[in-house]
């Protein structure tokens, strides 16, 4: 493709753009380092100011959305009190609003995540496995407390945020649901799943 | 790599376990049909006695997975007699069992499906589409006939077959539960999700 005039926004904003989009068409293997900088508007040499390779771009952006993910989610849980239907509600708004807002982010991190350097790859499982927690700690707890009576607390997790996170791959903003009515959907579906009473 | 000294299986059956390794672990972008020929242990020109192009590997494999998931699903609901539950626990068997039993196909469809060459992926579309109409005609007919409860079909439809699909990414033939007990999990989950009464 031909080099743009004008850089479209600036330095790491653009690079960061330019690869999202590179890696969601073309796929990390499919991504170079000379089409990045070109979607970018920049010269490889003010591309290499700012990320050393392609590697570095992959870690930089899924880490910065498994984070965001894990601090909106931290967030909701912090507002949502004690009741564990309610804290479920609130886990679920946080993924789902995350995976309609960040569709891109979520559909590279799911199928690229394997192309990431062991060392990134193992700090980023630990993170990915943080947000788990959350998820787990809620069903177990709700479990324990007679709230909800799913005899398989994992499996139940797995359905919910499996349903959740396939929002990513189908939803389209411009003709879907409106995202709180969504929420509700996906709310009423995940309090059935763990058998809530 | 090195070319093994004896082809690994004969001609075409030894290409599609080699695309389907080299996919998975690199992707198409990352994979090269020089490679693909390596590791069957075939030298270029005998892969291109069976096969045009690394496209060509793509298709048939995904083709192939497609249409062993499609005539599974099938089969089962032809065996399942008439009442909703049975029908969908019928469905949530098939495609657990797919899912378990082909979990680097199901993985490679996933993410590569988006590199079909376009009156392919059209082709195959059609034939995803067919396997959604089971899963939808079925619940469908479960709210019709007041079995069902869900008010949104098609959402429980999504959550259902995402929460089956996701087996593929996590399922651990060596360490997991064994298969049966699986599908009874998922079986009480799905009949959770649309509400049946």
């Amino acid at each position: 493709m031909s080099t743009p005039a004008v850089p479209r926004g600036s330095g790491r904003e653009a690079i960061t753009r330019a690869a999202r989009e590179s890696f969601a068409e073309r796929g990390y293997h499919g991504s170079s380092i000379r089409d990045i900088a070109a979607r970018a508007g920049l010269s490889l040499s003010a591309l290499y100011h700012w990320h050393s390779s392609k590697q570095e771009l992959l870690t930089a952006l899924i880490e910065e959305s498994t984070e965001e993910y894990f601090r909106r989610c931290d967030e909701a849980l912090r507002h949502a009190g004690d009741d564990p239907a309610a804290r479920l509600g609130a886990l679920v708004r946080a993924t789902v609003e995350y995976r309609v807002s960040r569709q891109v982010e979520s559909t590279i991190a799911a199928s690229e995540w394997r192309n990431l350097d062991p060392a990134d790859r193992e700090r980023l499982d630990g993170l990915r496995a943080a947000a788990t927690r959350l998820w787990a700690d809620l069903i177990e707890d709700g479990v324990a407390r007679g709230a909800f009576g799913c005899e398989h607390p994992g499996d139940a997790r797995r359905a919910v945020v499996a349903s959740c996170n396939a929002i990513a791959q189908w939803y389209d903003a411009d003709r879907g649901l409106a995202v709180p009515d969504l929420v509700d959907r996906y709310t009423a579906i995940a309090l059935r799943v763990v058998d809530c009473r």
